[in-house]
C-alpha cells in the first residue's frame, strides 16, 4: 500500500470530517496541513502539482490524487476495508444507500446553508471590519433554520438515533462538522432543538477523542471570540 | 428481485440522467411519471407515502425507498451489477473514485449554477409574466460561465475525452443533462467552446436512443419557444 498523504485545514468542515474518519478507522496517514488563510492553495503551482480544484481536503495516495470529501471517504473505505469498521460506511447495499443518500443531500442542504451563513456572518466582517448587511444575513439565517428543521424532520425523526438509521456512520460525522462551524458565527444550532442536541452529543461522544482533536482550533477561536465580548 | 418503481419527471435534470442510465443498462423498471407542474409532490400524503423530500427522482425497490440521484445510481449499479456495463460506474477503485469525485463536485458546481440560471430566466418569468431582473440574471450567467469554464479546464482538458477519463460514465450523463436544461433558457453552452461541444456530441451519440427519448419533452418545449419568437 502506498503512503497516504492527507491535505487539510482543520478550519474546513469536510477537512475535519475526513480527519476524524481517518483517526477513528486507524488509517495510517501522513499529515499535510494546508493553511488556507495564507492563500498557499491559490498559486498555479498548487493547482498543477497539488490539487486542481485549489481547495481542501484532498489526498495523494501514491501517485493517485483525489479531491471531494465524499469521494475520498468512499475511496478510503474501499482501500482500507480491513481497517474501517463497517458501521462508518456499511457494505450492505441498502444501509450504504442510506448513508449515500445523506452524503448527496448534504451538499446543497447542509453544507451550503451552514457555510454561507458562517462566511457571511464571520469571515466577511473579519475581513472588511464592517458588520454584515442585516437583510442578507436574515435570509441566510432563514436558510440555516430550514436546514436544521430538515435535519430533525427528515433525518433524525421520529425514531432515527443517527442520520442514516440506528447506527452511527460517516453521515453523522459530515453533518456534525458542518453544524459545529456555526458556533464561530455565534449561532447555537441546539437551542430549542432537543432532538438535534441529543444527536450532536451522541456523535461527539462516540467520535472522541478524535472529534475534540479535530475541533481544537475551532474551539480555541470560539473561546477567544467569547472572551473578546466580555 | 423486487419490482423497481422509478418516479421521475423528464423536465428534471437528474430524473433524465437516471432514466437514461436505466435504459442503457437494460434495468427493468416500472415507469412512474410525477408531474411536478401539477404540484402532486407537494401534499402531506406524498411526503409520508412516496418521498419525504417531495422531489424527483426517487425509487421504490420493493419496500425500500431511496431518493437523491447520486445515491440511486450507485445503488442500482450494485443491485443490478450483472446488467450494468462496468464503464458506467466502474468497479475498479480508482476509476470509481474519479466518477465519484465528479458526482460530488457537480452538486454545487454544475447543478446549482445551471438550475438557478434556468429557474431565474425561464421558470420565474413564465410564472410571473415579467422579465427577470437584469442585474441578478447577469450574476447567475456569470456563475454559469464559471461552471462551463471549469468543466473544460478541470474535467475535459487537456486530454480527457470524458468527465472521468478515457471512458464514458454516469458522470457524463449527469453533466450533460444539467447543461441541456439551459437550452430552454435560450443559452447555448457550446458557443465558442469546441471542447465542450465535441464532448456533448459524443455523449449524446453514445447514449442514444435513450438520450433523445429522455430529452423529447425538453426538445419539444425548446422548439415551441423558438417558434414563438419567429
Amino acid at each position: 500500500m502506498p503512503v497516504l498523504k492527507y491535505y487539510y485545514d482543520l478550519l474546513s468542515q469536510p477537512s475535519r470530517a475526513i480527519y476524524i474518519f481517518l483517526k477513528l478507522a486507524n488509517i495510517p496517514f501522513q499529515s499535510c496541513p494546508v493553511a488556507l488563510r495564507t492563500g498557499e492553495h491559490q498559486t498555479e503551482d498548487f493547482k498543477s502539482s497539488m490539487n486542481r480544484f485549489q481547495k481542501v481536503p484532498f489526498i495523494h495516495h501514491g501517485d493517485f490524487k483525489l479531491a471531494e470529501s465524499v469521494a475520498i471517504v468512499r475511496y478510503l473505505a474501499r482501500e482500507y476495508r480491513d481497517l474501517v469498521p463497517d458501521k462508518w460506511y456499511p457494505a450492505e447495499s441498502k444501509a450504504q444507500a442510506r448513508v449515500d443518500e445523506y452524503l448527496a443531500w448534504q451538499h446543497a442542504n447542509t453544507r451550503i446553508p451552514c457555510a454561507t451563513y458562517f462566511f457571511y456572518k464571520y469571515i466577511i466582517p473579519a475581513m472588511t471590519k464592517s458588520p454584515p448587511d442585516e437583510t442578507e444575513l436574515g435570509k441566510l439565517e432563514s436558510n440555516l433554520v430550514t436546514c436544521l428543521d430538515q435535519l430533525e424532520d427528515l433525518w433524525l425523526s421520529p425514531a432515527s438515533k443517527y442520520i442514516a438509521g440506528d447506527s452511527i456512520s460517516v453521515a453523522d460525522i459530515f453533518a456534525a462538522c458542518e453544524l459545529e462551524q456555526t458556533r464561530l458565527a455565534s449561532y447555537d444550532v441546539t437551542k430549542n432543538r432537543p432532538i438535534l442536541k441529543a444527536w450532536l452529543e451522541r456523535v461527539r461522544e462516540e467520535c472522541n477523542p478524535a472529534y475534540s482533536e479535530a475541533h481544537a482550533v475551532l474551539n480555541k477561536l470560539v473561546a477567544k471570540k467569547s472572551q473578546s465580548k466580555l
